[in-house]
């Protein structure tokens, strides 16, 4: 979910001004989740994500059983990023007249694989027919303690700002895709993290239970993400491009075509690894294998060591 | 929510045959909500539906404020179909770049009006932008009592076959709208029958805790609806078309223009009106304004007193 991080702002303030005020405990539109508290000592996590043939895929290029394993990935991953446990998702699709029983057969199993991973079940849905274009819309339910999910505004000065593995690797992955790049072993498994990235699920409720004071899944690229946390949280940020992680595939990749490497670990986008920040005592005892990239700072803004570039991320709008 | 209704049933078993088996107590596909158990005495609902322009609507016939409203309507209907009380709604929508703001502001007026009915608030969503054509999906959560949940498969032989309000008012507006019928106050009122149906949420409550035995919401149209109860039962039923409530403004246009006005009650769709079935004894003190039509009977099969007709409801697929 990501009614604000699209960057269709204007949209958004509208949408926002048009509602009202949310019951007590409420937390609406402006993390990766919403948050219902319950009777139970548990809080309600709902996200929902909308993938449109043409804009967030094209059915040449993607197959239907990576389409359904994005699907499903991509909001699994919006629970993860509140340190949440997924308890079903529900999928709404429009299909073309026309697609064969065997695309909506592979696309179902690769939803199902993807959502088996943390044994999350299809709880129920809507399919309807479109004029021409595969529409896709999932939601997910899942829940956290009551008070317990992390949301993009608690980073403090002085907490330190981690991932929990590689970035660039979806971005590169894309664009051998789009390129039509000559695919090798390297250039494959690029495309795969494009097309099959894994929600963090279990690394994001570890987290959340360690101690960590913001967190939210790298859908945009740090560069355009880690802005949403130092906004909601209302400080800076210094990252040190040269400690952003990068994978050995990328890396291979990257020095073979002349591609900027840092370009696509800050802009790239998809990647659905856990940016975070934790204060800097609690780091050492994760637990969870992740790493340091930089430092939230009390003065506003973005800072890039080691790159004079302005990384904004990907806009939808 | 509809995986079961829409007439794509190759495609909702092979969909079905695809998933595993459900946690403990929860109901997925197959009613109008999925019913989630929660451990605080209360069951949680979930319902989701896609609206795709050229299929569901027409944006030169159908202003945004309406849309809007018929995109929270048709889901706060579900939840009213199992008897339950709506918490929150999810609006994800695909706007194609170039539709103004006005667009934008209008439907989410329409959206909050209807909402504002039962006092429902947005809680989130996703926007993201389309190629060409507009798609809205949107997700409702709500809640009922434990084990409350009024489902489809609860008819018994005997029981009494009910509707809350007139039928066939939303088909015969749809067919003013599509065939360009020049409009008089009756016309308009059939009209804004189908761009604007009221969920009937406190009816659905109370013929809840009332001892209904199934319920559904009338989406597809009472001829293709009630079979999904009958199905769901293992009853068949009499249904007297003569007892089908018809509004005033029905009859006046049908009557105008040499229209079916019982086939618009049986086939028209989208009234959303509530169609249940309750034990005969229940009946005269239910509390709720409603008509009785016809009767549920051992014997599989759906007859039609007074008509000789097929009445199928409209199909998506």
């Amino acid at each position: 979910m990501d009614l604000s991080g699209l960057g269709e702002f204007g949209l958004i303030s509208r949408i926002r001004a048009g509602l009202g005020k949310l019951p007590e405990g409420v937390l609406g539109i402006g993390d990766d989740c919403a948050v219902l508290p319950q009777k139970d000592g548990r809080d309600s996590l709902v996200t929902t994500d909308m993938l449109m043939e043409g804009v967030h895929f094209l059915r040449e290029d993607a197959s239907s059983y990576d389409l359904g394993w994005k699907s499903a990935a991509v909001n699994l991953s919006d629970i993860a990023a509140m340190g949440g446990t997924p308890d079903g998702t529900f999928l709404a699709f429009a299909l073309p007249k026309g697609l064969d029983s065997d695309w909506t057969d592979s696309f179902i199993r690769g939803y199902k694989d993807v959502s088996a991973l943390s044994g999350t079940p299809l709880l129920g849905g809507d399919t309807t027919s479109s004029l021409d274009r595969i529409c896709i819309c999932v939601t997910v339910l899942g829940h956290c303690p009551a008070g317990g999910a992390v949301l993009r505004s608690g980073a403090r000065p002085g907490d330190l700002v981690c991932v929990t593995g590689p970035t660039g690797d979806s971005g590169a992955g894309l664009k051998v895709i789009l390129d039509a790049v000559p695919r090798g072993e390297e250039e494959n498994i690029l495309v795969g993290r494009h097309y099959r990235p894994v929600p963090r699920i279990e690394e994001g409720k570890a987290l959340a239970a360690a101690g960590v004071s913001a967190m939210m899944d790298i859908s945009d690229g740090i560069g355009s993400d880690l802005r949403h946390i130092l906004e909601a949280s209302g400080t800076g940020a210094v990252i040190r491009t040269g400690a952003l992680p990068l994978s050995a595939e990328l890396e291979t990749v990257c020095a073979r075509r002349g591609w900027d490497a840092v370009g696509f670990a800050l802009d790239g986008g998809e990647d659905y690894e856990l940016l975070f920040t934790v204060p800097a005592e609690k780091e050492p005892s994760l637990g969870v294998p992740h790493h340091v990239i930089g430092r939230i700072t009390a003065e506003p803004g973005l800072v890039w060591e080691g790159d004079g570039g302005d990384h904004e991320g990907y806009r939808h709008f």
